[in-house]
């Protein structure tokens, strides 16, 4: 945590020369107005005996970065926290977490630019209004968002390829044979479910085939009941589809219980594909074929982007898309012949 | 995050009129001696003008909690992290966090008495020796252990029953007519691992059998590979046994796995328990019989632990444990008839 000044005396040699804390200092060297004069003071003159220079005005010195993620940390958000925290170490940075569902209702954002301790956050698929998000920006607050629920030109984002990902995975079951593949979408606009189903449509469409509405059924949250319950629906159609696109991993394992309570086999009788490749998708019996996301690096990045902002580096492009993989594995398979 | 004092007067009030952080008001109320003269003052005048009497010192007020889990917060570290978040904020506490593989190799304990902004902490399952935990007591350095590696008579901890639990999982094998039960341990003393391989001979012993050396395998890491690789040794034994105890959930997938390959229908052929009932053990087929861990109320309850020793109270049981309950799903059933 001690990082070196240009000068060559760290901030918390000075912090304990003049008795204060190393945020105080911090505030101090970077001309905060939020600092008594007396406290001004001190500071400066631990300064002067220590024989170092404070440096030009930033944000950027020793700040800490709130990380707020409103959700329980599971295998997908816990993988993105602990990848924030691992690179915020490597760059002497505190992480303040806000976590956990209880988090959802508490309104943290109005109040972090004048928060004196905290530097600039990481918001993990905030559930702030755009607006919101915005209304921090005006404040020149230095922020990234990760995973964001809609698209906001000139907020600094880092996000997966969702687009490019869905459509490799509907390009594999077509190229397996399927022609009616149902789908489990995601939450209604949010950027991640609307750009799958277009790289659904996408690959349909390559293949000279269009969506059928009957098709695709919303899930409200994402999680394995939902899955469950919408694959029941595809597969009580009259015309079933031969193979199922989850929205993620968490409701493909949902639809292989549905699967199952049908007396389907996967993938002889009902291919079905998940979303994430987190650990449940290698645990499944058939796993899964699914698409990565690449979610360490979905946090080192957002750290890095982050740091560029504190640093007053320009950044070129806000938007960050990282690429996806499709990982084919044993729940997908040839169509079934049916007459 | 503006708790009030006795005096009517928040912590947040006397800063602002300082012009100093909240975190150097709380030094100075707490008499803290790492404060410059000038600034006492500066705080002390502050206090005065705003009419606010300072009460006894106590480490208590507004410092961050330091909340160490060098892994990757999954499912299970996850969960704990997220409530102790949630319970520090209804605590108005900062949660400072250290998280991920990398964390593993951080040197994190000796220095946190010396830092000004960190009140105490909350270590999940920390890999320091018992030594190392007795030499931050020793500088009076408040904190908490969740699910201690090794036991420590003087060290504030919270655990779920191991004993219990693992007594219970073997007793429900034996009452389904199994007797011939393999156990895939987990790592090495671990007091998780040890307290559970004993709750299982107890079970054994209720029913009049011994424990077979044989038949006991142990983990390095409880991870679903290694469920997998021991689950085939206990397979593979001339004389298998009919039911495996896995140390966790991940485990019981990698046993859940082997069994498969091995052509072997669970619970029909084998049954296969889990351990923590995690996501993981209602996302396979069959869905697994496991016992619950109480996750979140380790987190609450650690954190109730710490603000405890914060305002200076004497706990009288330093060792809190929590109950755990079977859950009985699929993945066991009566024991095959071999001939």
């Amino acid at each position: 945590m001690s990082r070196r000044r240009s000068t060559g005396v760290t901030i918390r040699a000075i912090a304990a020369e003049a008795g204060v804390s190393i945020a105080t200092v911090s505030r101090v060297l970077n001309g905060h107005v939020y600092v008594a004069d007396e406290t001004r003071r001190i500071v400066q003159r631990a300064v002067e005996r220590l024989g170092a220079k404070p440096s030009a005005p930033s944000r950027s010195v020793q700040g800490a970065v709130y990380v707020r993620c409103p959700y329980v940390l599971t295998d997908y958000f816990g993988t993105i926290v602990s990848s924030v925290a691992e690179t915020l170490d490597l760059h002497g940075r505190r992480l303040i977490l806000s976590a956990g569902d209880a988090a959802l209702r508490v309104d943290a954002l109005p109040g972090l630019p004048d928060d004196p301790e905290i530097a600039g956050a990481v918001l993990i698929l905030p559930p702030e209004s755009g607006e919101q998000l915005r209304a921090l920006q005006a404040r020149n607050f230095p922020f990234v968002v990760v995973d964001p629920r809609v698209s906001s030109e000139d907020i600094a984002s880092v996000s997966a390829s969702h687009f490019a990902g869905a459509r490799s995975l509907t390009a594999h079951l077509i190229e397996l044979g399927h022609r009616r593949i149902g789908v489990i979408g995601g939450p209604q606009e949010w950027l991640a479910s609307d750009s799958r189903i277009v790289g659904h449509a996408a690959a349909l469409a390559t293949a000279g085939l269009l969506p059928s509405p009957e098709l695709l059924v919303r899930n409200v949250e994402p999680v394995t009941d939902w899955g469950y319950d919408s694959a029941l629906r595809l597969l009580d159609l009259p015309d079933p589809p031969t193979a199922i696109v989850a929205f993620n991993d968490k409701s493909a394992v949902g639809a292989l219980r549905a699967a199952h309570e049908r007396g389907l086999r996967v993938p002889e009788d009902l291919s079905i594909t998940g979303f994430d490749d987190v650990y449940l998708s290698l645990s499944t019996l058939p796993m899964l074929t699914t698409v990565r996301q690449p979610l360490e690096e979905m946090g080192r990045m957002a750290v890095t982007l982050l740091m560029r902002l504190l640093d007053g580096h320009t950044i070129e492009s806000l938007h960050v898309e990282l690429a996806t993989h499709l990982i084919v594995r044993d729940s997908t398979g040839p169509a079934p012949n049916r007459t």
